[in-house]
């Protein structure tokens, strides 16, 4: 922690996903912890944030009052729930800093708040903070675009632990939509999610899905496109689940000299077009 | 090709695996093409074995007496039909050579009479006669005794061309059942060949498959052990529809100075037990 | 073949490329052999281009005049000599047609001249004709850019035949330079080449390579980006030796109905920029 | 846990490994935790085992009387010193219970006393506690004893994180030295350990060894039998470092019922012979 760190809040600081973000705030250069938001009535307030995530005492007790607390620093990093997400996005956008949103399930009418708080704010808002993620589907996409249909065949593997109970994966979903974009196609009308049996030749156009399960694999993705004579595959793989903190605190950082807007992960990646 | 080469005779020599195993034969050292049989009335018969199968000019007609060359020769590779590979089993048997037999889908009748004719004939018999393929069944085969079912997952991948028409591959059911032997399990009650949606958790002893349809892949299997924070991963890549004949070819070679008796490639391979 | 299918000439007609392209051409859509050149003196001037290159007769023999060829056809695909390249794009020029230039080795001189020449003909050159290479590197270059070098390691691994002398491969050198370019720093500055025995920390920045040798694989390479729990992995594995003649005939296809110009792969691929 | 639980010590308690152990014998079954040991002295003696693992409260506060401790377990795990071992393999002899020793670099003269505590105690003993780098070992063992050195080149890859200092990494070689051993030679005979500019072909019965470096990679191996048309990969891949732990407790328990002797993880197994 320098003089010239980013001074930034950790929402849902007693959460498992609060958690791992103070630790990695505290191991990462340019970062500096500053407070730690709970809900009124939780347990943990007035606790120490750093004591709390097992990084020793950091002297950040958490409290219930967000405002004050985005008054005096530089951006906040959010994994809460929509409602609450919206809110902070109002207080970041008075506070004028950066609000980092890594909650999911918004309505239509959330996201009309988060846009309008966003004329203050710099929000860099995204379903998965993941870099590598991010990263892969924007190659995903220019692959599928690059090599047409006619000669090139598109497969998403992807295997998780024992515990997952829906297949495919989000994750992989997500790429597959990418390939079907990149291919100017409808996902949902290309998808071959099920082969057993007598299945017949590959269909020119389709886009495969197949799963693996066991262990504790965290989460691994490949794209194949398979043409005549060659392969071309793009995988990601995550060991770890800080990696959406990591990508958390790495969009707050790019959001420090940005102008108020509302902003995605492939904009941290410099990858928007 | 020197003095003490083996000489070899292929049967259904104008057929696409006659012609490889006569080019492969041609490139290995201590093997020699002695003869090459098709069945009488081929239009090939006559016609040099060299200029069929692109090596150029061998000096060894086509026939279709095999009894003579069996006599004058020390073994013969055999990819032709059931039928026809009981008469060639009992022709070996008379000339007390080496048969090496890939044809597949006898009938029990048919086994008895090849069993019959190993009283006199080294026979090395196999469904699969690729080296690696064998060699992997019986890797999986210990390492899923090894690894209790209650820690450790079993999966099975295999990726294939785009042509192919079954799911999952001969190949990968080959190794699955030998992941259920070795786990002393039947494979029919322990498969999961789809996951699709809401699946649930992995069940304990399950053994999963999952399967890539694309380009030009001749055939790749990989076989995933996945415990808790460790995966142990078993794969076979074929680039090359010439590795049959190879494992024929090397297992003719190994039969050379073993006694009369039916032989498997695990014996090949100095891996039964 | 259809009436509206592009007329392609091959040069080097009776070379292992020559004959390559012959045969895919022959299987390609859309795409035409029409004449086949040799140089001067050659012994297969004369002969039948299909029997040459075992796809049957095609009725084009082979003849060494090149000009009276391309005046009469659409196209011409090159993977010859420096000096031959040169003079075809020439006679190119004149003809008004595609030529795909495949030869390497250029002088300075001979790409002036190159030049010159797609002020009429429009030429597609490129030191590695295959299209999953060349989308390979573009790939790599994006996602070296975006992936800062403080948190992200790149290292390159190719794995080639045990005949291959030297090391890295040419293609992995051209990934690392992408890499390179991407992080806008000199590979020659920050390639490690070698790791054995006590070799320190990985130093922040450099570009890893590793290299492995065996049996009849005809080209894998990978480039890892490997961060703080998550890695990505980008790439290419070639089974065929025919994708550099699969790739000139999609480069001739793609330039039918484009003005004169020099272009590159990435043209063809339209990640060009 | 359950009446019928083992019993069992882990022993420098406070140490890395010794808070894993006290972490993962909580969660598995078959197993509880009967005490901690540390050596005199340590400030954590009288701490709570689980609060320092960070399970929660256990009951079981850190002792220095390890003999006292052994008279009421069944078994203890031990990653410590040489030293320390040693003392506790004679104490767990006097106890007659089983001594799981997953502590590296003994003298001749340690392993001589811990033979013979060997004949009272039933010691399992492994350099490497992982159940899948063991079963890794003896698998490819057999495959490089399977697969002749004429046709199949042998090739080990290892990836590790961007901190690691030496290469290739002792569980590479421990790899490396099972394919030798399989192929009958030494594997310093065989080692080719750099590649690069023009290091020639490949030379026949070579052992290569690869690297790569980056990120936080805990540890992947890949052995290759690269063939002629086909390869044989055997792989294995950390995910935590748990996995050590892990393996000497399924060692632990595998011991309960044997009779006193020096076993190691190939006896746990199933696999020595």
């Amino acid at each position: 922690m320098t003089d010239a760190a980013m001074k930034l809040v950790v929402t849902g600081a007693s959460g498992r996903m609060g958690k791992t973000l103070i630790r990695i705030i505290n191991e990462t250069e340019g970062a500096a912890l500053r407070a730690a938001i709970e809900r009124e009535g939780s347990d943990a307030l007035g606790k120490d944030a750093g004591e709390l995530a097992g990084t020793g005492h950091l002297g950040v007790p958490l409290t219930d009052d967000p405002l004050k607390a985005f008054l005096d620093a530089d951006g906040v990093i959010d994994f809460t729930t929509p409602s609450a997400s919206v809110e902070f996005a109002g207080l970041a956008a008075q506070a004028r800093i950066v609000h980092v949103i890594g909650t999911t399930g918004f309505s239509e009418d959330d996201e009309t708040q988060i846009k309008a708080a966003a004329r203050h704010a710099r929000i860099i808002k995204s379903g998965n903070m993941s870099l590598g993620v991010n990263l892969l589907g924007v190659l995903v996409e220019q692959a599928a675009a690059a090599l047409s249909a006619k000669g090139w065949d598109i497969e998403v593997l992807e295997m998780h632990h024992r515990h997952k109970v829906d297949a495919p994966s989000g994750t992989a979903l997500l790429l597959g939509d990418a390939a079907a974009k990149g291919r100017g196609v409808d996902l949902n009308d290309k998808a071959v999610k099920v082969r057993d049996g007598h299945a017949g030749p590959r269909e020119e156009g389709t886009i495969g899905f197949a799963t693996l399960r066991g262990g504790s694999v965290v989460g691994e993705h490949s794209v194949y496109l398979a043409g005549e004579g060659e392969t071309v595959t793009l995988s990601h793989k995550a060991t770890d689940r800080s990696i959406f903190a990591r990508g958390g605190i790495q969009a707050a950082l790019w959001g420090q000299d940005k102008k108020p807007g509302l902003y995605s992960m492939l904009d941290v990646l410099g990858l928007s077009h």
